[in-house]
């Protein structure tokens, strides 16, 4: 199979960092290509930050064609839920994932991120996903940034802490490691944190293999198949034609029937 | 006052109903702007759709300074919340606005909607904003629209009806008319639906001018204040240019000191 | 349009801090009456006085009819939203139209309260509207009130602290400075507190006229439409005329036909 | 022990049915009072009647002093849970009691009302008392009642009916019979309903009753404790010297330190 | 009556407290069994110690059939809600009727443990049976025990001091103290606690009386009625024939006719 | 690595099913062991059917050590979440399996069940896992089944039927085959459905592996570590051994220092 890995952000240093971390956890036969998004930030502190990145993961969609399966690797999902509608594909977002994994690990869980700005946001993406009532705590570090491609390395000593606390203090049954910056961490760091620890590129990469070897079909109708044909304009040549084959192939009676839903 | 209103999508004949409307609840002196997108849909239906239009509501925002308040008039709020971190005054979405307003004429709520399609994404709109408890139900026209400008005078009679069945039988206190193509209609059918029907551009169009004169203050801290400046590229220069100048006016310790946070 | 905001308290000092911020938030040709309560208690407190406040509203309403909209000013909204069912026109409570400016305004919000107590009750009112999950932290002062009516200015300093403590460790993105003897506040303390600040006298004049601005119809149906005739006695002579009118407009196929409703 | 039951309605008829259900469900040695409403409604069916009974029942709770426990014994519970800051022993409304029974007969519950109109505040006050989740159904008679007294007599083949389509199409596992005025029929008809059938009367003399046996003490701090002594006028004697006594005996401490309370 | 009382764990000295408090709290003509169950753990302190008890009370309720209700008499429910199939009597929890009485009491509890392991526990079967949201804190002992039958006594005056903590700090309203080990103690601190105190074992008690009174009849059909006769091997005699003749007696009409159940 | 799947019910014609579909699912080099339940039903319709499988699924477990990770193989997930904490590797249930694997697909998902008595133990089991608010319906035959071993043969096109119907009338965006004797017909029958299918069996076992591929390490603190040393008796002995040996390597500080949580 043929795994795609969009890193939303600017940073080929973490696209590096997502690399390494995809390829320990690749089945055997799985053909891995790693892009980097063209345009936006070095890395994703808030909403608006995430809205700029979405496109771009869009684009590099459009512009890579033929996967078996997406991986969004940024904690946070940008572009999530909508990416699903884009291909007849598995696109799995590392924060899902790794909310998956927790939850088959444990029953509450804590999220350990690099920034204070940043929690908010994780917050809301987990809300998102539904698991707010699973959320135990987020922790962060306080302290500014060095270098985005070294954070992992910079701080590892106050991420276990943080972790630890989260434990000893949340009632976390499961840490989860924020963001594809700390990439490769938690396999790193097992040992020094008594409960399960799940990295969102691991969680990721696993599931979204697990899901392509499942054969579970594709989106033809319902609320993730293709958009309906209408007028557009302004849009890549790249997306303006994946959008109009999805088009091209999606049945007329692809919409429910639902004319009532009650809450 | 400068009232900025964006139409997310390309649909010019939809900004005008949404021009007409919003005119029709300026406050004296109140100047209005009507932009439409320049890149996107004829109208939005899906998750995809609205993540295609987020960016050029952004956009629009950056070449429309100045304003003292925006609404962003597309059923579904593409680019909100995330957008109310860009500029430093109120950015109304039309649904939060409808929502707002439906909660304080009553209690439950159903929407009303142009197309069987719509309502998925409108039901995660409502839940994102938090108001799905209220929700009794969204129904929706199910015949394919012959034009988005006209749907209002060509679906006149079936929207009406679906009113009255979502009254009648979904326990509805509360109407709402939703999406810009529909701009205008809630007071022209005041009479023939028996509780009060809400209007998304005139819900977004008052509450914009009413946040503006409770002179609220702006985001200078939190998770709505401007992002963290970081390396960025590839954005359009008038969203580079916003960003910037957003960014040299924050303050050092906007971000909050929470470093936990129980759910 | 003419404006009725009632002081559910018998408190005419704090009547007076209600009237002069709900001139301040006057349309154009909005004709203003502020009515204090003639029953009840010094300022509101608990569960139990917001029962004895609520009829005392209501015997307002009845003795003051003809107004275009109604505006509870006292927070926690004694009498809400019953009272919805007792005039045709818009009745709004300080509180609801807190929430819900502070929802235009962000996502979370901490609420400022005069008393510890007044606490638990701010609560269930913020949950009885469905913001609880927007709640970030009630705030309080702790010492004795000298007077209700110079709260605000005995206060102040202790006021703008625990806005400010609210911002930094508990993630607030807006500020609720709650209860009408904080009337006017707000704006005078925007510039110490670096998110926005919601005046609840100032969001319920606002909003009250706007929805009369939309002229969204009255409740003719459902279950904020007149109670259904049915034999009464002991009311003043002005609510039950009151009810008797509403009444005797009623159309009889005024209920719903629901039968059943799925939870 | 002494139990004082009220009808927060006018209606002496269905205090008799309230009275004679509350004595099959006397313990040994418990002295039982049934008191009607002086003012109000012939029965409640919204809000806003809802709004009307809650002062009379605090009047019926203040004129009959000395209880050991109070039942409000109507469906809705009409000034419930204020009503619990007036007297230091268990006040206990019948829907909060059936509500507590059905939860421990069975999982999802349906309830069986008199009018549609109804429903809207039973639902609410389902959800007030935290409850809906396990709400399966709200199903009511659709025809107009003959005679508040004899709705029981004059619909049973219906009730009956209501309640076999709740078990077989809405999944409830337990039958609410709702309202004072159905006040034993469930012993009647258990035959004819294949799930545990709860009268909410029975319920709450039973219960009130075990609260006292168990001897839990009062509220002498906390959320029900004693209102705050402040300036109050126009009150009733009765109310304002029951007020009076219990903040007289309110210890000075009896309010909460927490500040803040986070959500 | 005829009420039976299993201890879920293997704890004689628990089971003389479990029957002491059971005594102050029966009616007159009530018989009162009292059982240990005959395998398992000395007390229960998380999920799996639950797992192992709930089939030992199946069995205790199998050996000693005839009862008209029993009262499972550990903290945590274990079996519950699936013992309420078995038999076709009441099958009450003591924490469902410790929730059940705390909701009547007041608003939001506090529960008091006797060791920090158990607060997982404790607080996934509050969320189990609904009252999450009513739930101020879980606050619990931290020194080891030193025999589970005196903890009451060695540990009393910390148990009060929690309980005033969570009174003064967590906004609770009434304190539960949890746990079979603590059966009894209510009574002998309410005066030490400013807020009403509620023993599962007086509640289970209580109110498992309180439904036979109120005769609310059986489970012949829905998700509580016996299970479906299929094959089976490997069960206890006792179980193996007790289920068996419930499904002798089970009507063929028993299952809904429910095909789909919108969330 | 070393799997075990634990058919919790006694049906060795079910275990040949899950079997054969968890072959098809198997990464080169994991080993397959398959367990029969020695006590129990054909299959679990109910809560007490549940409650009986559980210390079934344990004691095969306890006789089957030395796996890198377990999958309990009826949906319902019968044991878990307390079977987490009896070995230190992921115990994974088809239910939870299939329910991340669904939300990974899309939003809203809906569940094909082989009977109606059997919805109510799955919505509660959706429920426990956190994911009712993603649940579209459950939908089920009818009819009563001739033999467990064939249901997917004899009632293929009924349950596809049942499947498109909840696609075109639920709002289905995903649809769960729920049931071990359904399992390996997801695959069968992908291109009848419109909307990705998901195998209870498939993802259990894929999870399962995913989940020791990312080496998360166990849990030695919080609530799924193994719980306290304690007096226990008859237990089995390959139960009791396993217990012992867990506590043994028990750290004795595993317990959380969380004195209060705050709900």
């Amino acid at each position: 199979m043929k795994l795609l890995v969009i890193n939303p952000n600017i940073s080929t240093d973490v696209s590096e960092l997502i690399e390494a971390e995809s390829r320990r956890n690749l089945h055997p036969g799985t053909e891995l290509t790693v892009v980097t998004a063209r345009a936006g930030m070095q890395y994703i502190e808030t909403r608006l930050e995430s809205l700029i990145a979405a496109p771009a993961v869009a684009q590099a969609i459009s512009e890579h064609r033929g996967a078996d399966a997406v991986v969004v690797a940024a904690f946070g999902d940008p572009g999530l839920p909508a990416l699903k509608e884009l291909v007849d594909v598995p696109v799995v977002g590392i924060t899902e994932a790794a909310l998956a994994a927790a939850s088959l690990l444990g029953k509450r869980f804590s999220i350990i991120a690099i920034s204070g700005r940043i929690t908010a946001w994780y917050r809301e993406c987990v809300d998102l996903h539904g698991y707010l009532p699973r959320l135990a705590s987020i922790r962060s570090l306080q302290d500014p940034l060095e270098a985005i491609g070294t954070v992992q390395d910079d701080f590892r000593t106050q991420l276990v802490e943080l972790a630890n606390r989260a434990v000893r203090h949340d009632g976390a049954d499961v840490i989860i490691l924020a963001g594809a910056p700390l990439a490769g961490l938690a396999r790193e760091v097992v040992d020094e944190i008594p409960v399960p620890v799940v990295d969102g590129i691991a969680a990721g990469v696993n599931f979204a293999q697990s899901l392509v070897a499942m054969n579970t079909g594709a989106h033809r109708a319902g609320s993730f198949s293709a958009p309906p044909a209408k007028p557009r304009s302004g849009l890549s040549p790249e997306l303006d034609e994946l959008l109009g084959e999805r088009q091209r192939l999606r049945s007329p009676s692809a919409d429910p029937a639902v004319v009532e839903e009650q809450a």
